[in-house]
């Protein structure tokens, strides 16, 4: 079958994304191309381990691998200090050693969580991530960021840890509810905005959210190919790889400020469309280019309105935000699509810079 | 003051390590070498605390950082999910960003929860350790692992994380317990026996615990310098950073099954004699090597006896140690005093490796 393979550098770490058609159906061969048969903690949660766990028990149990299936309920609730703890209980009740490995199998939740466990179990295990989901195979399994929640706000503690290999089977999107699919399309819409090109151009031809499925593998490869290019400039988030927080800002504090009720993909979505009103307001943006963001975006029926949220709340959001910095936070905003660039506003001046977008 | 500079680079890290006599009385000139000023979570414990935290806090308060001073109870219980909870709840709640920064006040224990701490807020926080016990002068403040302890056992979840700066004021060492003082010495004497040279003959000179205060600069010196050269080398544990574990198979399980009766380093004082011992009857390490660790451990008054513990149960603390990669444990053992080997000993035959020891 025909496979993308787009590697990644990092000063950590080098590895695969393989992006295989039906590669589920052949993950054993995947797996014994980067670790020799060994113990295995396959972290699932109960969505995704009723779909696919037993098929890749199977192919890895024939294949010599000794694998402990270890699910986690699905939902955002999963990535906490209670499920990190049970995580690594059984891990060690399992005994593996370090010279076993994780496997992360279903979507964002999954990998940030399996990852975070795997990062800081005997200060270190292998990694494979196999994203089940679109978000995560366009965004969260690349890169090497994983993380829990806290009450104060979301992904506050983790690591950064890379992989040893991405799989990535497109086939999993076909049991994908229309909600999630959309969502992570939002991110797509993203690095779109931020390559521009051929990129963007591609975007401008998903109409509805029946295309996404028959566009995936040039969607996901082409997301990936960027993602994957900012974190090899970029491992840990000082420079270029701020980038990949455009719309993030508002969406985060969408997301927090929601209480569940915005999917991750809905609230950047959102935040895109309305960062980029904010920056039109302060001409930083050039007129027109929200529209175009939220054209696409509302093809496949995402939300890009800024709902009716308490403005104290959202400042206090973000002012919390990981990507505040000293007294700065750093916005990203595009002056042509394909063309962004980073604004640092003092916290101080946060209320009076977010006045446009109040008013609206 | 005279001050020891001793640098550390590392893959992901360079940072120096100082030695400065009363070096805690101008703590805010060696932090404002590395951090503007900034937020400032200082970890100490309940012994720590009280004695040098108020002189810290008020020189960098002083030099304009604003400084959160967060304790923990004193002891090897404090390495727990239970405290990483609450330091990360305190330090989300001072809103610390990632311009902001840990420093580690204290013994071993501070070192290693504080440092685990520090690398999962935000995905790392800058970290600076001052360590006050000679344990941690010697060892756990210098290489970046950081730790914390599960039911099954010791440093079971952490990571490699590396700090930005590590200051060591040896005028902690008089207030330190005889026990404590005892108890790095240990680790001094693993060093020195792997070192050889001038570090053996220093230590040969030590016949009381006395002496160890005037000599702590040297001694200290010369570990960490070793230490980092050995980090530097191999910063994640392949290759040569396992002599460093010299003593710790049997030291670890002691430590264990005692329960608390052993501290650290009288725990590996007893491992360092017992393996030597042990390997002297496999013919592999010359006879009297074990006469000469335990003089020299003695001599301060650490343990160098197997104490009466159960067979089956040493084996099996054994046989999840950290140090089993696949099916093999790794033992370090000296051919002569300053040159290490290394030996894998399938776990499945490590009964009949231990016969000798069992029935000394």
């Amino acid at each position: 079958m025909p496979m993308t393979i787009i590697p990644v550098k990092t000063a950590t770490q080098a590895y695969d994304v393989r992006l295989v058609d039906h590669g589920l159906d052949q993950i054993a061969e995947h797996i014994a191309s980067v670790w020799t048969p060994c113990r295995v903690a396959l972290i699932t949660d109960t969505t995704v381990g009723p779909l696919y766990a037993a098929k890749v028990v199977t192919q890895l149990t024939n294949a010599g691998y000794c694998v402990n299936v270890l699910t986690v309920p699905a939902g955002e609730a999963s990535k906490s200090w209670t499920q990190v703890e049970r995580l690594i209980t059984a891990m060690s009740t399992m005994h593996l050693t370090r010279s076993d490995g994780v496997i992360a199998l279903g979507g964002g939740v999954v990998g940030d969580l399996a990852g975070f466990v795997a990062s800081i179990y005997l200060r270190g295990l292998s990694l494979i991530q196999v994203p089940t989901s679109l978000l995560a195979q366009v965004d969260s399994s690349v890169g090497g960021k994983t993380a829990i929640d806290l009450p104060t706000g979301k992904n506050l503690v983790g690591s950064f840890y890379q992989p040893a290999l991405v799989l990535i089977d497109p086939q999993t999107l076909t049991t994908l509810p229309a909600r999630s699919l959309a969502e992570g399309y939002g991110e797509i819409v993203k690095c779109a905005a931020l390559v521009g090109g051929a990129f963007w151009a591609l975007v401008t031809q998903i109409n509805q959210l029946a295309d996404l499925i028959p566009n995936a593998a040039a969607l996901i490869t082409a997301s990936v190919q960027f993602k994957a290019q900012v974190v090899m400039a970029d491992e840990k988030e000082g420079g270029q790889r701020q980038l990949l927080n455009f719309g993030h800002t508002i969406g985060h504090a969408v997301e927090l400020l929601g209480q569940g009720r915005w999917m991750h993909g809905e609230a950047v979505a959102i935040g895109l469309v309305q960062v980029s009103r904010l920056f039109e307001a302060h001409q930083l943006t050039p007129a027109g280019t929200a529209d175009q963001l939220a054209a696409r975006l509302q093809a496949v029926g995402l939300p890009t309105s800024l709902p009716d949220l308490p403005v104290t709340q959202l400042l206090a959001a973000m002012q919390h935000d990981k990507k505040v910095h000293g007294n700065q936070l750093t916005w990203v905003y595009l002056t042509a699509i394909g063309r962004p660039e980073l604004r640092a506003v003092p916290v101080l001046q946060l209320k009076d810079w977010l006045a446009p977008m109040i008013k609206d």
